[in-house]
């Protein structure tokens, strides 16, 4: 397999800013698009569990109603596609078996050889109470925000994570309440308007030093 | 700017999976380190807060110590490079005026010229409680893991995130206590050991038509 070389994904990932204006008139194509719902996918998470379920808004009206449940912003409704994260809001021993037989299949065992595993996911379910199940289910929905939009970059699509939502507004709106999955973050993908001022405006980190400490 | 293309990302993305096992004897060399760390560095944050420090644990005796406080998994100790993500604890206002200051330097303007910004950072951190502003932080640090995650296995580079770790214990060894910044996740780099049997094993994902849903 060939890889990237360090320029390359470093050019990407400095080619990349939180896109604020994105022109409505491209799209993304649909094969680049199928390897961005692959790449969300495949994020690795803890167990491998994958607590999460993608909505991607497709009905404009939809939408236009989300872009009133986060501040107005028109990356909701002018990027190319728009994606709503959403998080498991427990962890039970459903959640559990599910993903077992899941593993089991994979591997062409029965889901009994691998109950040890079971038995590990689910004594560290216990340790926590539903809300920090919750919590930590959102944690890893952010491992597939970090996945999705670093494939994006590499990818030459631009991309915005939407954290200022109403993650409430967006559950009413999606029918998500008593489903089992909440809101927890939204990502807009497209291509980025020549009219974004914000895309030459230069990137601000921290210095590597004050970040990155070696023990 | 060239992109990867499509197969050549997803085919990193299916060549990795969490390596439990990796080859101690191989390190990664110090121009591709320096682009994980870059990419890191990079990583995008809510509001640009970047609020974390990752750690990077060279001292073998210390990560011989941090193995006992992760069911002593190997790959803390054998795995070439081992990074633990930290999050801030809060998200003050001193934590806001730092970030004001180092977005202001990078776009040659007086902080005063983006106050509407910092009220509106202050005004969100106001609306939770310190636990919510840590938990907030903790969600950031994994976009950070996504990110490093899929950085690595761009450049063709093993990784293992480590949730299964004692987060105080953690804290207690590397001097955490009181320093603001606390245990967030840690992961592992290097490259994967010929024998281990997990690099074999068929990816078990949920069906895409399970995770991606169409509104």
């Amino acid at each position: 397999m060939t890889h990237a070389s360090t320029d390359s994904l470093l050019a990407a990932l400095r080619w990349r800013y939180a896109t604020k204006l994105f022109d409505p008139a491209r799209k993304i194509p649909a094969d680049v698009w199928d390897a961005i719902e692959e790449s969300m996918v495949l994020t690795p998470s803890s167990f491998g569990l994958q607590p999460w379920r993608f909505l991607v808004i497709e009905d404009p009206a939809l939408r236009a109603k989300l872009r009133t449940e986060s501040w107005n912003q028109p990356q909701v409704t002018d990027a190319s596609h728009y994606v709503v994260l959403t998080a498991r809001t427990d962890l039970t021993e459903k959640d559990i078996d599910t993903w077992i037989h899941c593993l089991a299949d994979a591997q062409g065992r029965e889901p009994d050889a691998i109950a040890p595993l079971r038995g590990m996911i689910a004594g560290f379910a216990e340790t926590m109470s539903c809300e920090d199940r919750h919590q930590w289910n959102k944690r890893q929905v952010y491992i597939a925000l970090g996945q999705v939009m670093a494939a994006a970059a590499v990818l030459g699509i631009d991309a915005c994570p939407m954290e200022g939502i109403s993650a409430g507004g967006y559950d009413r709106l999606l029918g998500l309440e008593g489903s089992g999955y909440a809101t927890a973050v939204g990502c807009a993908l497209g291509y980025r308007s020549g009219e974004d001022k914000y895309a030459t405006i230069p990137k601000a980190r921290f210095p590597r030093e004050q970040v990155v400490r070696h023990l």
